[in-house]
């Protein structure tokens, strides 16, 4: 039975915390949070205990932590996990701040241990399947990507203060996509957006809506277009078009149902956010960290992944502010 | 310039009007109708001359004939065609009466003329790939044919008393793609139906909804089900189930435009009616016949497939009366 | 803590154990099966114990069986189910003999004890969806109904044998799937039906391909198909047409993914079988009947529902003996 | 009868001469052009007569004209044609040079006549049923217009050379869709591309391969991808997302047969090329360009919309060549 501790029981750990209980070899043995009532309730679910930081890492029956607390705490708590030995799987982003990020990452790499990073969409089974048909070579050479990417809605303000900004908190995804997908570094990234959505996300001086241009230096493009917005429910979808054809995968809904009358066909909106759309993927992370801990092969997002990744989201900023494009830094 | 003579100025008679105008190869010589404001209004648009049937098969540079008038006119018209000389194209039914069906149809063979029968739905280029892809053997060997048949909404009343009821006069078309697509005579017909949508119509001692199950020699089924009212468009759908997996020809639509909202992802309906779903039917079905009169080889629908199009309905018609299934006549 | 007695170890007793283990309010206390190795592999699986079948039914602290076993035991156990007071999940069908089903059902009423039946595709997303848009009246007056129905490959010879023919066996779902949504009891039934998929299945006297007509009282009709084979996965379709249009369920697949090469687009087959197709509907299932042990209210279909899709299957299968079509019992 | 004198008889002159040809209303009376074969052979077929330009332009009879020749012979027959007092219709684009153009559209404002330009995609029946759905009000506020464009294969070297490259020749179709479909002028066009499908495309200067980013005053985005290659048909595709949802235009196919085995199901291909997908387009194009020839309202692409494609075509191949985002001028 793998012991595991959890910092963070909001949205996300509580997500984990359910795929930790449901498993047969895996134990949730602690919680941390800041929010004490949130992390008791989260504990008294899943049969855990309630444990300040410090105990949870000093405990050694603990292999494993998985840390869902707020970005600002990502690099304090790897560099203290890893210092502390365990096992690490990390949300995104790492951090804000591309320094700090290489920092935890250096003191990772120094003990040794394994961080694998939250890009949740690299585990869903159809992105999973777009990937192996491109390396199966299904659409030959890979020659422009595509990725949709649209919330349902805008978060609230408050949390937009502090997210980092679209690009950070919710295209990096896209970006770790863009990466995966294309199979190589993206060296030049131009990005135009603005606050179509609400002129509040634009006086917080962050954007609801925009478009990205990566390209690698073969040549190879990426589009991406987000949105804070959309009313058919979460769009999530990826193209990928190649010298032999083309690769997609749509959007899924949780019925088949299609009815017919004077006004035509229609369907189902797409599954509504990502805990509907990517709760297979998070069961499919969590089955993948856990191969990892236990030294089988396993298909991870690594901490470098994350600060590819981040990289791209901080060029993407600053392009919008300088309206050019931005090279890429290493 | 293959000249030709057409009988009925009707809706079907003005489709193969435009046809043959709209080819370099053929002209419109004739137009034949008891209604004269409309042989006159079709013959004025084609660039024809309204004649009395005797001139139009009296005329040897009339080399074939369309019928395309109603029913009870069909029989004679073909004899007389036939004993003139014309290479004729009839509309479906060959006649309400088989006994004058096979009467027609030996006339036909004693002057040797070709005699082809206008089931359009063999031309439609979807039904006709999947015609071809059973020959290719995609499907196995076939084992169910399903096929959906549903009209937008009644004709009127008028009609139904001279149509000879909805299996001679609707289900008929079916008949004969069950027959072309399950490639063997069916020998048992089991007929259900009634008056769902319209009660004037079950007191015109017609039905407006059908389902019926074929089954020939070797075992293999058919399912066809019609209504006379469709919400939804001109609803033609056909499926061939075989050992190897499934081909099925779904609805066509004027545009491929799909809207997304909160209510979902909405698509039109399906094209109206036989007029847009048929029209490369239509032309595809007269080419096929001026292939023929030109002595190419030519994939038609023959007087035989009328009349055994003919007897399944027949056969259809008492099933429903007597209740139990019905053997089909030879 | 609801403790339950699951009877049968085999393929459908798993799924139950595993949904059982999967909730906070449920455990699975006892697993009973006549194959002593599978009944303690399972137990070990879920913690429960491998006691026999008198001691399960004795002990007060079970509050609930599940009959999963081999259909000739289930009217034994309804029976002493029902007489040690036990509220009572059944999978179909009832048992092969309608009368000896009856007696089990009049000793449920005796006791006054629920008795649920395993009828899954009811708790199926997509056909669940189905009937709450046919009871919020987007078809209109339902007219006819078309249920699509294949199993990837037919099951062993001597699953064959011993399972009282496709449609008590198989069809029977389709039957109550068509009662169900149909909204009345069918008052005649036609079947017709081959071995095409394997002549060794006819030589056992059994089907493996079959259409089935049914019609109710009001004239409603519905169409059925079947096949023990089926090469693009597990066929489960159903269209319900009426006076205002057309609701449909179609399959589903694993992921969205298309891919376009010269040969045209292509997605992935349906679901494999039942455990895939159905595995929320088992959770659902689950969901409701522990919803009804409860107290509370619960959609659940009840022990005379599997006596009428029993009667239905019994009439289908005398109509294809006798070549006519065949009234339903009461 | 309107008479109408057609300059260059290739391709698409081909297509405009049949569309003609196949009305009631319209004559082809002329054809012109510098390869006399083409243009007996296209003149025999449609009862037309070669002469050379100044015998069609002197011809009183003729009231329109349709300039389908080679790009560098535009401008001057459009200021021919002007000052002859003919209705003109010019493919795209206007000119290679957008002050040759602009010095076209005076005359043309000078003589006040009238000049529409082949945009042939606005007259698409599913485009236009989209741009319909936008003015309708069903995305709400137009946001994002991404746009897929990609022909099936690369033209001759020999036409690429004097294309006039991608951006004039290909994307300038995208172009205007996007001017057509956001309702406002772009102000900053961004590029990237490159020749990754075919290196002597790249050695004669050009690409074949391009994303590009368009920026209204407003903020409204688009989207365009081209490529010169596409497996699968000639892939054109629109989306236009707003605050209210979506609306797409989808490819369309010859047929809507589907296939289905254990490789899952299938497709085939989009229509192969322009004749196919367009063939209703240039009919509805020709439709209203005789419209506005008799006075009738019609909606058509004017010369101005020309020459705004074509500076946004200009400014992309200098972002492509300077490596940043380029104003667009007026």
């Amino acid at each position: 039975m793998l012991e595991i501790a959890l910092f963070g029981a909001g949205r996300i750990g509580q997500i984990h915390a359910r795929n930790i209980a449901a498993r047969d070899d895996t134990r949730l043995r602690y919680v941390i949070d800041v929010d004490s009532p949130s992390a008791a309730r989260l504990a008294a679910a899943t049969g855990a205990t309630v444990v300040s930081p410090d105990v949870a890492l000093a405990d050694p029956s603990v292999r494993a932590i998985i840390i869902a607390s707020s970005t600002d705490t990502h690099a304090e708590l790897i560099q203290a996990g890893a210092r502390a030995g365990k096992v690490m799987f990390c949300e995104k982003p790492l951090d804000l701040d591309v320094d700090r990020a290489a920092q935890s990452l250096a003191v990772v790499r120094d003990t040794g241990v394994l961080l694998a990073l939250g890009f949740n969409r690299r585990y869903d089974p159809s992105f999973h399947r777009l990937k192996r048909d491109i390396l199966a070579g299904k659409v030959g050479k890979v020659e422009v990507v595509s990725i949709v990417s649209r919330d349902p809605s805008p978060p609230p303000l408050a949390y937009i203060d502090r997210s980092g900004g679209l690009f950070r908190d919710m295209m990096i995804h896209d970006f770790d996509m863009a990466r995966w997908l294309l199979g190589e570094e993206p060296v030049t990234v131009y990005a135009r957006g603005g606050a179509l959505v609400d002129a509040a996300i634009g006086a917080a001086n962050d954007i609801d809506t925009a478009v990205v241009i990566l390209e690698t230096a073969t040549g190879k493009l990426c589009q991406i277009t987000n949105s804070r917005r959309c009313a058919y429910g979460y769009d999530q979808r990826i193209e990928v078009f190649g010298s032999a054809g083309l690769v997609r995968a749509d959007n899924m809904t949780a019925t088949s149902v299609e009815t017919a009358d004077a006004g035509g066909f229609r369907r189902e909106p797409a599954l509504p956010f990502f805990l509907e759309r990517y709760a297979a993927a998070y069961r499919q992370e969590l089955d993948e960290f856990i191969k990892a801990l236990r030294g089988e092969a396993a298909e991870l997002a690594s901490g470098e992944d994350g600060r590819r990744a981040l990289l791209l989201a901080n060029a993407a900023q600053e392009s919008l502010r300088r309206g050019v494009p931005v090279q890429i830094g290493i």
